[in-house]
């Protein structure tokens, strides 16, 4: 069965901006200078004269520069084409959209498989360990070599709403709005213990041979990074989606195998998912995000929430879902609270919708009007 | 620092019970004749002369034979030594515990390292996949052993309830009281998956070598079943507990330290939880147990819970905790509710507690009592 993809966005490229160089890198939280950096981007509209309808999407853990239309190489549609295009939550015949993949990824920016210009050859372990505020800064780079003084959003769900908060703290005068869906001011005990065990499994596997898996021919550690996926997908569902979905269904109705074959649908489910992702995905850029999200803190330097958020000069939405147990509702209220005290512009809205934290990937009937309505406020100021 | 452990039963040693033969073994559900089966136990208190006093105690996924006392060997207290002792919920100067090590197991009773007598060498991969039932089964070859035709109780906590549950079901007129505490009449779809991730960690180790890491001096699979006990850990405990335990707590006071080593004090906890669980269990068996927990469904072969339960005839006393999200509180509330209409006699608690599934470890405060209080009615008569 062949399956039709469309967008109204049509097909859309990746592009690519190179920046720095080996002497004169970025400077890095972790004190390393280093470059160059390239980085994969798309756009999506235009940007108006003034220069003010420009909207930064910023992607997840596993996410890329490609959140709508279809993609110029492989036909994928973008993973928010529920959310962008024309008419849509981020409307394209309205506002500026750019997306970029995130320092440290593998589709298409700088990343442990990228090569080392020292070498020769991939970075692997010795890339440096970034942090969100580090992928934020290649996106301002980007957002000016755009011709972008100042955002009129920053986006994300996730790991994107981090970068969201973190621009606001970096560049508070070069941000308007942001809008941090379904995400928290640092990771929970929990959060960073899952990170950490996906990052165990990965490195356990023998192919990971100390982040040198890279030659062609060179078996890959397909093995831990599906574990770290399958891991991670639990996380990113609920109970109950999965209950709805799976149940205890059986793949085949007679009986159980009486092995350690796969019996029940989700197992089936899950190890596709691994499968899958194996293809998409590097496990080394596995490593370096999920450390990035455990050492995000909005708060790290100040005395409290309400003081990071004193340091910023958005107008925010946070956006949560009920049903979302990994970045649960209890955070974004309070930093809605928290942004509130500050004295900041907030809305905050706890969706109900039963799919987990994909629900940010997944829900629109609700989450599109709220952020068209919220964006169109910004705009017209 | 030498920790002085003591328990006013003293010390405790292991005995053994074997029965059947290869040509006259078991009949496991899964259709194969399995035998000879060594069973490890330990008893507490005195049976009395009526023999209406025995009470079997069912352990959980990682548990063993020994629920209180001073092990003989390893001078380790009990997994249940607040509820089991004089004077306590399960009274041994009134009651004549029993507790066993399940099939499968790793602890004295028969499992995948265990010899198979017609190769000599371990059954590893080569040892049935067995189901709870099966465990059941062993368990009342034990307690007839023991001289018992009916059990007063037959208790348990999580894996050690679905046990509680099967006994109800395979021998209805064996068990006087069941008291399944923190378990569900079958795994949701999450709790699959938690275990099929387990499993493929594991699986996914190179020492696994499909189960066969037995011989002396070779290595065996760690990484995976550290893997493995991380994951399954956070699922013991809640969002909460774990955030009052560490937080975001460093290990080094000062700074990240830019790397894939030890930052966060809960990833220093989960890195010791897979080390020391390693010098405790075994591999296999976790593959093993966890499968046989997949398969446990109470309603197997019925047309609803109500009817399962109208086959039963104990009293029972369903133990539910506020914050666990493996065996979530909804599930006893479930049974509790069909073994009503089925006309059993039923009593029903959900303990506010903080500590997640591993409460019904922890918590004593409310649970002895009812247990205790419970216990005394059903002895009565």
């Amino acid at each position: 069965m062949a399956i039709v993809r469309t967008s109204p966005l049509g097909i859309v490229s990746t592009q690519f901006y190179t920046f720095g160089s080996p002497n004169e890198g970025l400077r890095l939280e972790c004190g390393q200078n280093f470059g160059p950096i390239t980085v994969a981007y798309q756009t999506y509209g235009q940007l108006n004269e003034a220069h003010s309808n420009a909207i930064l999407i910023c992607h997840a853990l596993t996410g890329d520069s490609h959140p709508a239309g279809i993609h110029a190489e492989d036909g994928r549609l973008g993973w928010w084409e529920i959310m962008v295009g024309p008419g849509k939550a981020f409307d394209t015949d309205r506002y500026y959209i750019i997306c970029s993949n995130v320092l440290g990824g593998c589709k298409g920016t700088t990343g442990p498989a990228s090569t080392n210009p020292a070498t020769g050859k991939p970075y692997a372990s010795n890339f440096p360990v970034i942090t969100v505020e580090d992928m934020v800064r290649v996106q301002k780079k980007l957002v000016e070599y755009l011709g972008i003084d100042s955002l009129l959003a920053v986006v994300g769900g996730s790991m994107g709403g981090m970068q969201a908060l973190a621009w606001c703290q970096l560049y508070p005068e070069s941000v308007r709005a942001a809008l941090p869906i379904a995400t928290s001011p640092s990771l929970t005990a929990q959060g960073i213990a899952w990170n950490e065990i996906g990052r165990r499994a990965i490195m356990a596997d023998q192919n990971w041979n100390g982040g040198n898996y890279y030659e062609p021919g060179q078996a890959r550690p397909e093995n831990g990074l599906a574990v770290a996926r399958m891991l991670g997908h639990i996380t990113y569902l609920s109970e109950e989606s999965m209950e709805y979905k799976f149940g205890r269904q059986l793949r085949q109705k007679d009986d159980y195998s009486f092995s350690f074959n796969i019996d029940f649908e989700v197992e089936s489910y899950l190890q596709h998912q691994g499968e899958i992702f194996n293809q998409r995905f590097d496990a080394n850029s596995y490593l370096y995000i999920t450390r990035a999200m455990d050492y995000y803190d909005m708060t790290r330097g100040k005395s409290s929430l309400t003081e990071a958020f004193a340091n910023t000069n958005a107008a925010y939405l946070f956006i949560s879902f009920s049903s979302d147990w990994l970045y649960p509702p209890y955070q974004s209220e309070l930093m809605s609270k928290a942004a509130r005290e500050a004295g900041r512009y907030v809305e905050y809205v706890n969706i109900t919708a039963p799919n987990g934290h994909d629900s940010f990937l997944l829900e629109s009937e609700h989450q599109a009007p709220l952020i068209s309505e919220f964006l169109e406020k910004i705009f017209k100021g």
